[in-house]
């Protein structure tokens, strides 16, 4: 707390005590400004503030925005009271990177008394006296003006001064283009500037639009033989055409020989089994080599190519972990933790046991060249122009590791899209996405009924973790399949398709068996995959008629003609009379595009209700029918009101999903 | 964001890249730290925080606190995991001023290692290398122990890495008392501590439970002859009787004469009219001087003196406004506006003229010797013994002068106590109350439904603004004669004193015209008074047989004697079947007083309904019978279960106000 003392003269005491207006309450705004809001290039930041002063005085407040962290030049749009002392402005990100933006406000004296004149006339008092402090008012604006507008303002503070008769002097000190003038010119001596300085982060717009596919490469050869990029070459015009647009690949480093775990997880290898991708580093090398058996680093730049030409980006699978095989064990065995009995420790969680794999040693005394090393695994592979990750695990790595590789990387690169594979404790979940990674995976698998769906994609796309949190959904992963999938056949699985691909803007499915709609389980309880890729070479037939290729293809056009379904911000929840069936709908940012979505979340049984759509909210004129286009099916319906009739047989297709045409 | 560079050695890097743990959402903590909650002494702050860490490490975290705003004597508690990583601990403030507290938490490597050695010897797997890992981390403690704890800590080091048998050794490993043991001794080399420092502002008692009693010191006479001090001790008994203990007066300064206002607020005075006592300062002095009809500053002692014999305390009006007689007009001119014509700017909200005051210009270049001698007003009646003052309109005075001014003279006087005389926008009386206003005027006048009731009661007692803000509940004011009052006749009167009373721990009546039920405006539509006290001397007939003094009685006897009403965390609002009958609980700190009020809002109609209480909230079980006594009536009803019926005639009484005796 500063103040006067008795000793300071005037002149010398802080004009901070001075300033009167407040600024508080800035939204978006997370954690105090300790973290970036995201966007993508082209959307809009919408700000909010509280922002009063004591007294009745009038105020004005600009936000104020730029370029980078620090810009060295900042733009400003005056923003507009809401009620309740709210204030509202907006700008929209232009480029990749860093934009920070901030809010000045100040009383404006020429704004008061324009209001205080207007008021005065009306009740008739005398405002001779009025004029000449107005005239004071504008004479203060003349001393700031630029040139070419001195003159005109100076005419104006002589004109209220002038023996011209009251009314005449009145009706021009209310002219609006007038006051527009002189509010160019403010007295901003004690005008607040909030005490943060906010920062968006600007993606480009992949990170926000995006549909994925994993596959093993590995698993596109032929005739039981160990697949190569140049297999994979042969799948990429058939997974484009699907319409998706990233392409995911698990590690393609050298696997490990040392306690490589078998088929199924099998603690013992059998001859010829070819371990876990996950299980990195061999004599062939670690992190930045290639498997030999999948090709050389020119085959992979020829599939990173093949894919570009279709439209899709290669994402890889950065998994910080080591085979005792790898390089690194050798090198550096200070990165790992050695035990009182001189072997290094493998990963556990007890009771379970990794023994394939050595996890770093992050509290190790070496952790600075840990993390240069870690981050060039990163640069090494965008140098061959990747530039999307996923990464495994994060959260088993320290927060600050990331933040800071994330940063330093974006420095050169803004354009790289890191995906984060946690699935732990909602909390961590969260800090992974605020410090810096693009999109996040979710606990969309496991959440089956109309509550819990409700529940998660509500706190996901309208509390302050939108602001951060961009969602991936996936229905399966190579590590989960999970029990609705295993029980509901081949209805469950279009329906989770549906629900992933219409949810979430950011979506993606572990191809072939999610294609296949392969549910056996290693054992019951268990969300492992019987035969698991990741233990084995599976070679699929993916012509075969039971193939959900044609659905998928179907709701990636309609993911791409409707920018409804391209974010999630326009995501809301509708009532339905019938637990089973769950309706929600997405609007474009602009409310031009509006999708309905109706889905029976039963896979065994049909079921009926009535979906209460709120028509005002979402655009629809109340008293005006409307055409609901059902994408899927291709039927019309002409409805009327906000109540309407669904009725879903999953084993014919367990989703409508509604173009609405008002 | 700091990070390993190339140049760097390891040893020379920031250590803070290199802490784990994460500590966010602290609660209570008001705009991220910047302002202090607010207790009485004795009083309990419960501290809750977001607490996690990357991996699967066990945590431990303590809170810290101490005294004063940078405690030099930190003490800790141990805190609490709740579900979801959230943490809890409390601590108790002891004395008045200011207590500072905050977080500190760190992975503990012993903890984590105890509990998964837990897992395995569950599991069967072998151990006899993580004893040997434990060995060294109980040695690692030992380093750091005190003398009289090291040899039995070295013992258990050596035990662990002893020759006997793995199930000894693990069952010493798993001792309770020995873990506490080494986690008094944690490796907190990169333990995380919040970075804000938060505050609380203790102050006494009187801070969070008032009943007030506002009267006119000039209206204490007798025939009609303007009353002074040695009148108003006469009076003292009574107000004591009634259970006050603050007495509030209007201003006791001088008054001006140059454009007094006339009785009821007539803009010529006549002949003989006392003018309000807020427009302070005359010949005969200013803030400092007590006006020469009501005594001598002598006579103003005896009276706090005979206050505080009964139990009552003295509270003070100060308004920083000015007669154009006040001594300031003339020696200091550099204080106010002046105008173009060469007059000073008197107080205005256009079209309303207050021609009789002056407001102080903080915008004066002059500010700092203003700041000071305003605050020398306080420390002036200070000296003079006042502990408690009402200040008239905070809210057109900077924020900046109450922060510094409230928070200098609580330097030396901590037991000061002030209270907020802003009816104003919610932020600007929010903010009055964060930057030090001990307790605040609130809507409650203007709150009449059960909707309004509920809505503002709950946000003022289960929002953040309980931290900060605390309510001074007033039915009526000289500038408040609500319409509800003015139509509602005796029972309005009852009813809005009884929901004053029980809602708000803090709660006041501007007296007399309360007592006697006044009720007539000075035209329809204001909330004036009829020949309002502040225009001219009332003398009243306390003795009618109309007035209130007995349930006013009976209301501060229940309040004393029931701790429940003391405070206001305990509030809880309850469902009625009828919208006219409101029903809200107050339970005290301890939960061993509840006391339940059921109320008819409507002041001219009988109603009842069905009130439905949460039993297992409250604390009663539900198979039990309980008795709900209406320390009104002193009626006695036997309940059972959580819906009862009232019914309420408010031409006999328009509330219950039950104690429950479980």
């Amino acid at each position: 707390m500063t103040g006067p003392t008795s000793k300071k003269t005037p002149s010398s005491l802080p004009v901070e005590d001075r300033k009167r207006v407040v600024i508080e309450r800035v939204q978006p705004e997370i954690d105090s400004g300790r973290f970036p809001i995201k966007r993508v290039v082209g959307e809009q930041v919408l700000v909010e503030a509280d922002v009063y002063a004591d007294g009745h005085g009038a105020l004005t407040a600009v936000l104020l925005f730029g370029e980078g962290e620090n810009p060295s030049r900042w733009k400003s749009c005056e923003m507009t009271p809401l009620p309740n002392d709210r204030w509202q402005g907006s700008f929209t990100v232009s480029k990749p990177g860093y934009h920070a933006y901030t809010i000045e406000a100040w009383v404006n004296p020429f704004k008061s008394w324009r209001r205080d004149l207007d008021k005065k006339l009306q009740a008739g008092q005398d405002i001779s006296v009025d004029l000449l402090v107005g005239a004071e008012l504008v004479e203060h604006a003349a001393s700031g003006a630029a040139e070419k507008d001195r003159k005109q303002i100076e005419e104006f503070a002589h004109f209220l001064k002038s023996r011209n008769k009251l009314e005449v002097r009145a009706s021009l000190a209310l002219d609006p283009d007038l006051a527009e003038l002189i509010y160019r010119y403010p007295n901003k001596r004690f005008a607040t500037r909030y005490d943060r300085q906010l920062l968006v982060w600007a993606d480009r717009e992949r990170a926000r639009f995006t549909a994925w596919y994993e596959m093993f490469p590995r698993s596109c050869g032929e005739n039981g033989k160990h697949g190569t990029f140049r297999d994979c070459e042969r799948r990429i015009p058939d997974i484009a055409e699907m319409g998706f647009d990233v392409l995911y690949l698990p590690p393609i480093h050298p696997i490990g020989l040392t306690n490589r775990k078998g088929r199924n997880n099998a603690p013992m290898v059998q001859n010829g089994d070819c371990g876990s991708p996950w299980a990195i580093g061999s004599e062939a090398g670690g992190h930045k080599s290639i498997h030999p058996e999948l090709g050389t680093l020119e085959d992979f730049q020829r599939l990173c190519g093949k894919a570009s030409e279709h439209g899709l980006e290669i994402a890889l699978d950065i998994a910080f972990q080591c085979s005792s095989d790898h390089p690194y064990a050798r090198e550096h065995p200070e990165w790992f933790r050695r035990l009182p009995d001189g072997t290094i420790q493998f990963a556990e969680n007890p009771p379970k046991k990794y023994e394939d794999i050595y996890p770093f040693e992050f509290e190790s005394e070496e952790w600075p060249s840990l993390w240069r090393e870690l981050k060039s695994v990163f640069d090494y592979w965008i140098e061959q122009g990747v530039r999307i990750f996923r990464v495994d695990n994060p959260h088993t790595k320290p927060f600050a590791f990331w933040e800071w590789t994330i940063s330093e990387i974006r420095k050169a690169h803004p354009d790289v899209i890191f995906l984060s594979e946690a699935f732990t404790r909602p909390k961590v979940m969260n800090r992974l996405a605020k410090i810096g990674f693009t999109q996040s995976y979710t606990y969309f698998a496991w959440r089956n009924t109309k509550a819990e769906l409700t529940e998660y994609f509500t706190e996901l796309t309208q509390t302050e973790a939108k602001e951060y949190f961009r969602p991936n959904a996936w229905p399966n992963t190579p590590d989960i399949l999970t029990e609705f999938l295993q029980t509901g056949g081949r209805p469950a699985f279009i329906l989770r398709l549906i629900l992933a691909a219409t949810l979430s803007s950011n979506y993606g499915i572990y191809g072939p068996p999610f294609e296949l709609c392969v549910s056996q389980p290693r054992e019951v309880g268990s969300e492992e995959y019987l035969d698991s890729e990741k233990y084995e070479i599976r070679q699929w037939d993916l012509k075969h008629p039971n193939s959900l290729r044609e659905i998928i293809t179907l709701l990636n056009r309609i993911r791409r003609e409707n920018p409804a379904l391209q974010s999630n911000d326009g995501l809301r929840f509708h009532p339905v009379d019938n637990d089973q069936v769950i309706c929600y709908s997405k609007s474009s940012p602009d409310r031009s595009n509006l999708i309905v979505v109706a889905a029976n979340l039963n896979p065994h049984h049909a079921h009926s209700g009535w979906i209460h759509l709120p028509l005002a909210e979402l655009g629809i004129p109340p008293d005006q029918s409307f055409q609901a286009h059902d994408l899927l099916s291709d039927a019309r319906y002409i409805w009327h009101g906000p109540d309407n009739y669904v009725q879903l047989n999953p084993h014919v297709i367990p989703a409508h999903v509604f173009r609405i045409r008002r």
